[in-house]
């Protein structure tokens, strides 16, 4: 959504990188399972919204080659053995396909990997949006640019949501009551935010009247200030909650209402998303209003 | 030259990878050195006389992606960092891109590498006639190749021609003297075999005629057993040469015209291959005689 944001206010060209390589050789599933998650993740990223005039989606293992591949072969020689042990902790129980993978992450930072896009515009700078446990990468990334007379990308990261636990949990795919997820149903939202969502709230009405809630580990105030999009609105609740006025059903109540209508609105933009449209987004082209 | 005996003889199709990306990383020469370099051994090898409609050619540079990028990612999968460090002997301090490169190597042992060769025609074995340093790589393959599914690659290797000095050198790039080179002139290849060739004769001819000649460290009688087709003039030579009826004089002087006669005759035919010809055994494209 951030990343939708930023293509509408600048209207730049998006490059999105799959890697289902990565998660071939990670989660230990099949190249052809891979392939299958990355074209249903794509569906799930075409539905926020993006400009298919101006995106590039692709898979590693239906993109790696080419120019992508000697940035891959030019990248690899710059970094030590003993280098990528310290950035991503490797053991060499670890099989050589994860020593292989950074510089894959690495390529997509630089414009000449993509001549079908950026033929000889090798000036352009990148920006990348990711979540921060992406750092690594880019920070190796960033390290070895100038050595190959290339531009270091620049980096906006995002930080991860807070388990519904709280600090008590994790955000885990192994526990479904950790998180949202954009595939849940109303009820399950509401169950979950009713049921597991950690609360700053007191265990009494006259309780919470007479202490209010500690807003630093209530998280449906944190989920709130992800998402809840009226500044004024959220200060209000804070407030409000903060001293007591207001209890922790109706914050939830008010969670609740807005993530059902994100997720119901995702569901529905994603159930439009076609197999032509993903093999639109994911076509090697160039792109028409690139630099319009 | 074996190679192309093999090609003729079961009218086999044939697939030769140039490791464009292994030179690059290895010889720590650029991209672009690396694929010119390519194509100049190209020419080398379809110098030898290989039929255009059974052999592909390619360069790693040119032809990694795709399937044979599934099968290096499979093939990366089955190999800890462990194994090829007791295999290749890799250090902490070598870059990724060589503990990044032995499935690169491996992956077209199976035929699943090349589609528009062998479409599902899995079953295919597979032979890899090489020089006995390539050895490590293809232990490496046939450990790895069950796991896969897939058949083990057999192999005949070659071993390697002496130095020109015997024990006494090495054979290496760095010292022009150690090898007869195809870019040889006649003079060249008659001067280096007098003057550096190791020879198992005595010093004098009379010494010669008395004591014979060591054959066991006589370097032209082992080129000549390298390229001297007719086994009844080499089985002479040996007698004759061993027992000092003959002298080191002549027998240099018989190798050195059957290594111009080759010379010279890869040098025409290296002389008349086109840039179109290189085009067209590099071409991605399925081999019409493939399977007559």
């Amino acid at each position: 959504m951030f990343t939708k944001y930023l293509q509408d206010a600048f209207k730049v060209p998006l490059v999105i990188q799959l890697t289902d390589d990565e998660k071939c050789m990670w989660k230990n599933i099949s190249v052809e399972e891979s392939q299958r998650l990355a074209r249903e993740n794509a569906k799930d990223i075409i539905a926020c919204g993006f400009d298919v005039t101006r995106t590039f989606i692709f898979s590693d293992f239906d993109y790696v080659g080419g120019a992508f591949y000697k940035n891959m072969v030019k990248v690899a020689k710059c970094v030590t053995y003993n280098k990528v042990v310290g950035i991503f902790g490797f053991t060499g129980e670890d099989h050589i396909g994860k020593v292989s993978f950074p510089p894959v992450q690495a390529v997509p930072s630089f414009p000449s990997s993509f001549p079908h896009l950026f033929n000889g515009k090798d000036h352009l700078r990148c920006l990348i949006p990711c979540a921060i446990d992406q750092d690594p990468y880019f920070r190796m990334t960033r390290d070895v640019a100038p050595r190959l007379g290339y531009h270091k990308p620049a980096l906006i990261e995002s930080s991860f949501f807070p388990a519904l636990q709280g600090d008590t949990g994790k955000m885990s795919a192994s526990d479904p009551n950790s998180a949202i997820y954009v595939t849940d149903s109303a009820k399950d939202i509401k169950d979950k935010i009713n049921r597991y969502a950690f609360t700053g709230g007191q265990d009494t009405k006259e309780k919470q009247r007479l202490y209010g809630a500690n807003l630093e580990v209530d998280i449906p105030v944190k989920y709130l200030s992800f998402f809840l999009e009226d500044d004024d609105e959220l200060e209000h609740i804070k407030t409000e909650y903060g001293s007591g006025r207001m209890l922790t059903f109706d914050v939830k109540k008010r969670l609740t209402e807005i993530l059902v209508e994100i997720v119901e609105r995702h569901r529905r933009a994603r159930a439009a998303v076609t197999d032509e449209m993903v093999d639109a987004f994911m076509a090697v082209r160039p792109l028409p209003s690139m630099f319009s």
